[in-house]
């Protein structure tokens, strides 16, 4: 069922280690079907060099098992959430890629402060807020999806299509489970920078609007001219 | 004889540099049999490269070489004190590794800064007081052993599997020696976190208790439903 | 047409991943042919593991595409102006690399520090000035390339083989494209020993001019004695 | 002729990209045949990928060329003041390794802060002095070796195989040359501990020197109880 779901939800699991977002199995990917309203997700704790396509599990809108023999990622319940509320996301991926969840434990965006960010991010990567102590002791996994969401109240998924967990780390998004994994490599990359940059000038440069929206449009605007349309 | 015990220090201590975590043969795992009282160490000043199962060597509690050509780690009698303390203890795991060992050299604790932290240790990874010049001039190895033992006076070694060593570096075990290499790669990215974290936000911020309970406790606790159990 | 051309582009273009120096396709190579007024250039947004030769794009020196089915890089604008303004260069580099795009996005030129860098580098490795919002809303990849060659007035390029554009990254060139990508590893390394250098002692020390001649000398000079010459 | 000693220098020239201490071709190592008053030596400027052991260099303790159709490394002159001046010493290397670099180009010696330090360094590791405006433009390399010596006139090369030369990078050495590629990795790691080390704690931390006595002792001193002998 639903093959080539499980297998584009694989193919990005496969993509975090290879690209050296995870260390040990933190972190997972899944693949969305909208149509069907299901995805497929990397099941908890399986080691990614043991993984295979057949090992992807289908879970539905109500975070109900609808097939596999494993348990999905304990992370589910965040993944659910999103893909709710971010109408034209395909993937989301999870990693504790080193840079970016530095900056979720310093509870610090990713300023922006060079074209590189631009040319993925319209604008600084958020950090969430503080969960309450009786999110944490609730359904924490949903709750997390919650404050991602509230924290978008006022931005655009597809423009801005990264979110640093306060304390915990990053999840970034796509049209499909692929672009959500190269969102998370760009994410990993901006963060090095930033944290290079503010190691040489700890106060940063505020970056020009007028730089930020060249460099953002001419890849995805609508006059967009970067790449082969 | 204890063949299985043998493969398991071997593969314990192939995996340290086979994850970065030593350089030149910094570093030793060893495997424990508590029914027979014996462990099986890497020999000392050994290249990784050239170590086969066999050469393991095999020591009693009171660190005699029961089998093996070759004279154990230098290290030995510090993880002879280790397995002796800490009842459930099957593998340590001593290396240098890069950010773990320049905490120790710093003499600092490596605090709680983020989940993936305590997804692993439920609490600080504490770092041990200062050797006497005595302690130094005599059984130094066992000394070292010694200190890590008082250090963990309060604390319970399943639940923080890791200390450091003030000015030397890191010790990690575990119920096996796999799950002691484990904790090792988990230490050291956590302590690169930790750094990088201190790096942008130099105070660091304080960590709920609450939030340190439940990921300690949804992969160890009573109720985990982390995983495929 | 041009196939030594173009394969020298294509070599070029593979040098800058296989050297760490571009994630994703962030970087893009030139290598031009003065007789006949043309470029070869990567295509725009083709992921690195997929380009051939073939598919280089032959430009002139208007920009206009001479062959190839591929759109050129959008950058190509920027590297026809330094192509026509400096003119013993055969080959320009533009990568993302992780150091030497810190300092860009810092604002801050690469100072010379050590002798690596004097082998390579004549001098501190300018930074350009601020892009007016205007000539960000115009030709923005051709101004870029303006503010290189105005930052060039009172400086030989091919002493400082390099530059880096204000909050973007770095471009290098040299007598071939194969040169171009070795200045362009210096480049990074240097900016990278730099980087640490100043983080060891933040104020740098004063670098004697006698030690960057007699480095940059033996190596580039009338009277260089390093290498089989 | 030297057909061993030729093969020695280039296992050790080898070594050093494979260890990660050398980028484009900034490094090299000698091997010393003391009876004859040979050293063997890489040509000048080859890249490492290339190079063959019947492309080393034989100078003999004058400088001049006693086999090789190639120049031998601009750094020979430097070499033979260092083989002349040290009486035990059998191989020599020269690397450009990022961390040891960067104490160099900052004018700080490596101090001892860990027991890693300590296995190998018996102290910290020397920076020399700046050379004067004379010596830059006399006989450079030559003047490079004298600094070294100058610098070990009450330290034992044999207890600190390695200085750092000021504003340049370091050189280490050993009884082999297999040895003085093995300190070269042991002092870039070490350079790396202590810039970490001091990155979490900018004013250091005193070091006992019962504590280096001990370490450096147990693998070194007369009665050394580390590794198989």
């Amino acid at each position: 069922m639903l093959t080539e779901l499980k297998r584009e939800a694989y193919e990005a699991n496969r993509g975090l280690p290879a690209h050296g977002l995870v260390r040990l199995n933190f972190g997972n990917a899944i693949a969305v079907d909208r149509r069907r309203g299901i995805i497929a997700i990397k099941p908890s704790g399986v080691d990614y060099d043991r993984l295979r396509p057949a090992d992807m599990v289908l879970v539905d809108l109500d975070g109900k098992r609808v097939e596999g023999r494993l348990r999905p990622s304990s992370d589910t319940p965040t993944h659910l959430v999103i893909y709710r509320a971010f109408g034209h996301v395909g993937g989301v991926a999870h990693t504790h890629s080193a840079h970016a969840t530095s900056f979720a434990q310093a509870g610090l965006a990713i300023p922006v402060l060079g074209t590189t960010h631009c040319d993925f991010f319209h604008g600084p990567v958020p950090v969430t807020r503080e969960l309450t102590r009786r999110e944490i002791a609730g359904s924490y996994e949903a709750e997390t999806g919650r404050v991602i969401v509230q924290r978008f109240a006022r931005l655009d998924p597809l423009e801005i299509p990264a979110v640093l967990v306060m304390r915990h780390g990053p999840f970034t998004w796509g049209r499909t489970a692929a672009e959500a994994v190269e969102n998370a490599v760009a994410l990993e990359f901006c963060a090095k920078l930033a944290a290079q940059t503010l190691g040489l000038r700890p106060t940063g440069l505020k970056f020009p609007a007028a730089l930020l929206d060249r460099h953002f449009n001419r890849k995805h605007g609508a006059g967009a001219y970067y790449g082969q349309r």
